[in-house]
């Protein structure tokens, strides 16, 4: 973990999406064109990236630890200039433990017989240990600690012809949540998960097709969405247009609904939905289940200004901004040896005196892990003179680790684990705290309530509700350790 | 400039503060508090930053290129316990033309009869130019480019003791804007120009004494604000305690008008205002100037949130963001080769087409330099379905060069300085424009309006009125250009 | 290939041996050890290094670009810190083009079905192309472009149990040369192949032993030569002491001449004969072969001062160091556009006019490959003054290309391939010039002659008999281009 | 001080020359040129080089830490690119305490009145530090801790005109050994002290003057040796040509004898003198005084090849590499934490047991500073079986410390200082030890005997006759430390 990943999460206790996924087919700026949605989709992971293209016989690969904007920009410009050909994927990567080797990087890429097959990937299997011994088994050899490279060698294992048919094969041999692009020398291939837990989206700009995590990716590039890749649906791009084939056994939808809470951008339009809007909605009902009396609303900037600006207007508060944040954030700095209250904090926030002085306060957040970092937020406007700290969550409680591409701490470090509401006021030290109730969550997104038989979305993470078979979790089958190689410093 | 500038510049078009400084004395902990008060004032300069420590006889510096978190923080945090010492001064630096070598970065430091003396500046001088010419004419030697090293170089020459005089010596000679810390062996010293054009606070930590361009940077330290430098003052802080001296003749106070606008952080009080709460109230004032019939106000992202909370409030619109703003900004990528609308702006703005189709929006900015990034700004919104597009700005039109400190372009390449209102509306496509009046930013700071014999501010930017005379500017002195050696790669 | 290796390419004309491999088993400072082998054995390859140790489970890597010193030593010693545990195995890599990226520095490592493989291999194989496009046609993924994997990849595939007999029965698919060194997490495993083509030596330090590519590498860490390892041995050294095994049908022994002419360093000793020493005899042949009338003799230094002293010695005629070599080689610089004689040479070679001027010279060359730098010298030192030059080379013509393990230019590159001795001579220019005859260079190892049915040598590079079948040099299975993933800058 | 300077001084035990000098006046391609000068002077000092340039009324500059080759070649190319103009000078650095920051790194520079004035120099002043706080107190800044400096001061301060004259004033004033280029606007200036401790020789290519350290600088660049600058020489060179001036008070000419022992290249003429023929005398002259009963002349490499070639011709007897070096030295490595016999002397030299096991050696070194060096060479020579080791040492005794340029450890680490040639003898652990004599030392450079009223050389450390005033040392002048700023990591 980078020291930005570690100053992050030390910061804002929240859950990360692990992956964007980026692809373009037919476009002479292919390389640039997904550097530029790369840099959209970087709230979706900022450890690394990489793009691999085709052109005249060669896939070309640039893949590095690092920003966009630092790998692609700048004096690195060249490596785009590498990075020859019409066709493109792309993958940003979000740090998991043990993972930060250059060889996990995506997109990984491997020769089969009839050509070569590059894949990026965003989600989680939950069989990959299991394959990855049965791989081993037959004397296959992983080069990295990813699950891509299981999907890999199961594509290269496959005795199916062309490769889009290894892929299937290989798919159909994995479970867990996958929304993935894959490249070959003739062909731009998405595929969604049959239960669509992950996004993918389908543009257009010009005659070139574009598949990406997020509209917002579209958007930069200039590019018109035509429609959400559907949960099970394997889309294959060639010169000759689009085809859609339906391979997989049908599953019950269930999109990740923490996508609309916080990992997707306020401007992406994700399954039908505008982020923006829909958190507003949130925040309404936020307000109407959970109102507090106060003189204000107040985000914790910046992911949750959409959720206290419908907070706020439901509750006819006014609406400010009563914690700054600086955006210079950086790596993590030396602690002075005589302490700072709230000092990691206040590298990202600091409240404004002014506005909160003997102010009654409701600060909402759009969601809380740890809260270690709500408790110093709490105390920070405490200190800056608020009389009183009304806390409200446009989610409902973290109780459970998501096993489905989500970057979650143990479950023993959730707090909604192992406390009930009153407890975790106490924790955080806040005058009242509400949490949005699932039917509520359910309502904002214009349901009548939850469908406890059938969820129309993967609540996992809030209900314990997992969809998809956690095999590696669950099953006895873990034998052996594998003696991986630890790459100190490659 | 480096890439991060150049993008920045490209996208923001707006002035920039050239720097910000941050001393503290007497605490076991300098070093490592002048990072994190550097890091607070990160706005103000990130093209470099130093820190000059004094322990045990010797003075101790780092001064680098980057931004904080990077030259101190990470990998790089031994430079901190490399700077060993209970005095501390730093400096965060602002990019101006050729002068990015290292030898450029402040502080700067000298070895003078009596003991040594580092300086960290904010501001420019006016007559520098003139100064550098007489020093040279006496067989001095300069090794940099900046105002700095010429008032480093009078109290050299200074005949006056202790080094606390030779300085006060030499700023008797210099004409300009200037706040700045020093430090001696024995003392740290804080002074402000007579005029009072640039910042200074004091703030107090337990029993140590700290001097900062601003009060957020006081603030995540957890030091009290103790009070505003005076215009004209210096404050010598020692082992024995605070002192104040008033060595120069007295003018009229010409705060910088732009710092309230922009330049500091919302958090900050300044003069005795917060600056959040000042661009509401711009903001408000700016609605009873100019309304407009729209759905609703929407803030050009960060900076302008304030201004536009004001204004909504004060129309009783919805405040919305209708703009996005991408945090992950970096450097400059190459440009697809056929070109994408508006690309430099959306590596860091996308409009939000759910919010905004079919809308009479008013876009609140807070100020227009060039008029570049307000007119692809208002395509992006019209664009994504706005029908109507109400641009308002919560400052006057910006027609004059700043001379005092800020980094402007020529005047040829200010928008206001060449065109009406009508004219500029036209050039950045809105349906109507606005900027706020004179007399109406004055009723904000709640004067009833601009003295015009001796305005409450330094508003030149504005007005053309230059509180300070321009000598290197408008002066015949302007004798043979100097050799300066160019360090390319320094 | 890095600008250090194209200077020395540039400049010294020779060819390049493409490794050294060194290995540990049972020493508390494996590590360290091993960096100061892969010092001793530096020669070898200059391009990259890598260590692999094993530790309380885990396999642990650091491989780099670079000199040996540069990537352990300094401020990177903390990589040998890393490399904890008692077994190491260590690689030098001269570069190949094409080759240059991380994921081909060795040794190389996979996780086989019982434990982990590390490999380092010295040599070059025949059949490695075959041999891979039967592996992909298998479904089997390659990550690297480099022979080790295709060993690594038949191992894996080996049904046979434990990983010695694996690693035992892939060898047994392979053609062409090879010393290799692997470590389990259990054993350090040494082969040479059949026919013995590369060198490999086992020593001992204290109770630990030690393969290593020459005895220079035992002699830094003080340890005992015990003897050399024979064509077709695999030696497994483990806790309970070392065993040896022959697996292979036995060949007859094919030393590689070249390690005695310029591979070796002149320190160690090779199948029993010091390399100095041996210099020496052929130089002495030489004089004896083809004698000159001077007044001096000259080596092209550095490596050619053996041979040079014993030509000397014999034809009792001064040694002189007439040509003064600059060993601080580094990038290759910008050439002056208007050009300066022999500019390239020069860089690294001036000829010393006080001890040529108007002298009759014998120069004296371990090798000849291109001519170019030869031709370069002779100007040289006539320039300086010399009034004749004989040019005698300590070795056969260069008339056929190594696959054995060498980097050598295209056989149309080789002055020798296409030209006589007279030829040759008009080319570098010299007054006259002799090459050691082949029966002389065998006269030189104490052999009567060249044994043509049988030589006791392989002397491929001079006589074009190649001992081991190539295969994928000759063979017409050269099928379909892969689609190699060219990775540009990782 | 460096890693490699670290690692040198670890190994070599030799006093280490300063710095190398290198200008050019009247060539396009002056950058480039100077580039191949340095590299050709890179054995003068090897921690850092810079060329400052003119061109079009501006100075450039590159200066930086490094080998030139890396400076100024592969990837940083570019730099010489940058280096515009038909004038450059040049400087290579050897490290000195605490002085390895960018800032000392020469050429200096500064805008004088009338110009600016570039300066490279090698030598040192014994007055510097008297100057020093002479123009501190003149309230005059310096920036580095270089002598060069205070000539820089000295210069801008003077009255005269023009800047060539400001120089030789400046000079006037100065004490100590100094060789050094300078470059204005138009002129390309060149002196050496009037004792002429220090060489420099003046060199044409077509129109092209050029002044260098050394012979060697002018051969890599195929210009012709005009004739060494004299002692107190001054030599102006301009677009009308050179001109030559001797504004001192005339000196007995005090050469450095130093430079003929070990610092010069071999292929360097040196006041008239051919360095390696004048080495071989010397070995000729130490094996007349201290012949020994042996089987074999080895050299301790790279040096003393020269000198062991005179003796083993004088004394009939064999010259042998019984010591092989690694010229692969680079950093320093961990050492292994049970020890390795001879350790640091290991990494870089080698005996060759073959040539020496049985054998009766004598071992000619150029010079023995501490002894620690020699000691382990002797022992390494025994461990390889030599049964007797008879020390040569081609000076005298070095006894006394150097303050004219040279880096001597301080006197009581100098084995000659407190021991006598019997003492030595047991500390080396030789069976006998010799060092030629002082009158052998001068009868090898062709005198009767060392004048001792008068002596033709400057051989202070040897008899510690020091012909320039020590000011800074014998004066009672040492006032109060400067309080010097330590740019940890500048």
């Amino acid at each position: 973990m980078t020291g930005l990943q570690e100053a992050q999460r030390d910061q804002d206790d929240k859950l990360h999406e692990e992956c964007g996924v980026f692809g373009i087919f037919g476009h002479p700026d292919s390389a640039a064109l997904t550097v530029l949605g790369l840099h959209a989709l970087q709230h979706r992971g900022q450890e690394a990236a990489g793009i691999v293209t085709f052109d005249d016989g060669h896939f070309m690969s640039e893949r590095h630890p690092g920003l966009v904007g630092d790998i692609f920009g700048g004096r690195n410009a060249d490596r785009v200039k590498n990075l020859k050909g019409a066709y493109a994927i792309g993958h940003n990567r979000y740090s998991t433990a043990g993972g930060s080797a250059v060889r996990n990087i995506q997109p990984m890429f491997a020769d089969l017989i009839g050509g070569g097959l590059a894949l990026a990937h965003n989600g989680n299997l939950t069989n990959a240990r299991a394959l990855r011994e049965e791989l081993v088994g037959e004397g296959r050899i992983f080069q990295s600690t990813s699950d891509t490279e299981v999907i890999i060698h199961l594509a290269a294992r496959s005795l199916y012809r062309p490769i889009v048919e290894k892929l299937v094969d290989a798919l159909k041999k994995v479970k867990g949540a996958y929304s993935l692009v894959a490249l070959t020398s003739k062909k731009l291939i998405g595929v969604r998960d049959p239960w669509g837990v992950r996004p993918l989206v389908l543009g257009k700009l010009d005659n070139s097709y574009i598949l990406a995590s997020e509209t917002c990716a579209l958007d930069i590039i200039g590019a018109d969405f035509v429609r959400d890749i559907e949960p099970g649906e394997v889309v294959v791009i060639t010169k000759e247009g689009i085809e859609s084939f339906r391979p997989f056994a049908q599953q019950p939808n269930r999109f990740c609904v923490f996508e609309y809470i916080y990992f997707s951008r306020p401007d992406s339009v994700v399954e039908g939905r505008n982020v923006y809007e829909h958190r507003k909605l949130t925040g309404a009902e936020l307000a109407r289940e959970a109102p507090a009396d106060a003189d204000m609303v107040i985000p914790v900037p910046d992911s949750s200004i959409p959720a206290a600006i419908g907070f706020a207007n439901e509750a006819k508060l006014p609406f400010e901004l009563g914690i700054i944040r600086n955006h210079y954030v950086g790596r993590t700095f030396i602690e002075p040896s005589d302490g700072i209250r709230n000092f990691s904090v206040k590298r990202k926030h600091n409240p404004n005196r002014a506005t909160l002085e003997g102010k009654r306060v409701i600060l909402v957040d759009d969601s809380i892990v740890r809260g270690t970092t709500s408790k110093k937020i709490v105390q920070m406007v405490r200190d800056a003179g608020a009389t009183e700290v009304h806390f409200r969550v446009a989610s409902p409680p973290t109780a459970h680790s998501c096993f489905y591409g989500v970057d979650t701490p143990n479950t023993d470090d959730l707090m909604a684990h192992k406390m009930d509401v009153e407890q975790m006021r106490r924790l955080i030290g806040a005058d009242s705290l509400a949490f949005i109730s699932m039917d509520g969550m359910y309502r904002a997104m214009g349901h009548a309530k939850r469908n406890a038989a059938a969820p129309q979305f993967c609540d996992a993470c809030f209900s314990g509700a997992y969809p998809i078979e956690l095999t590696d979790i669950t099953g006895a089958s873990r034998s052996s350790q594998l003696s991986f190689l630890a790459d100190a410093a490659e």
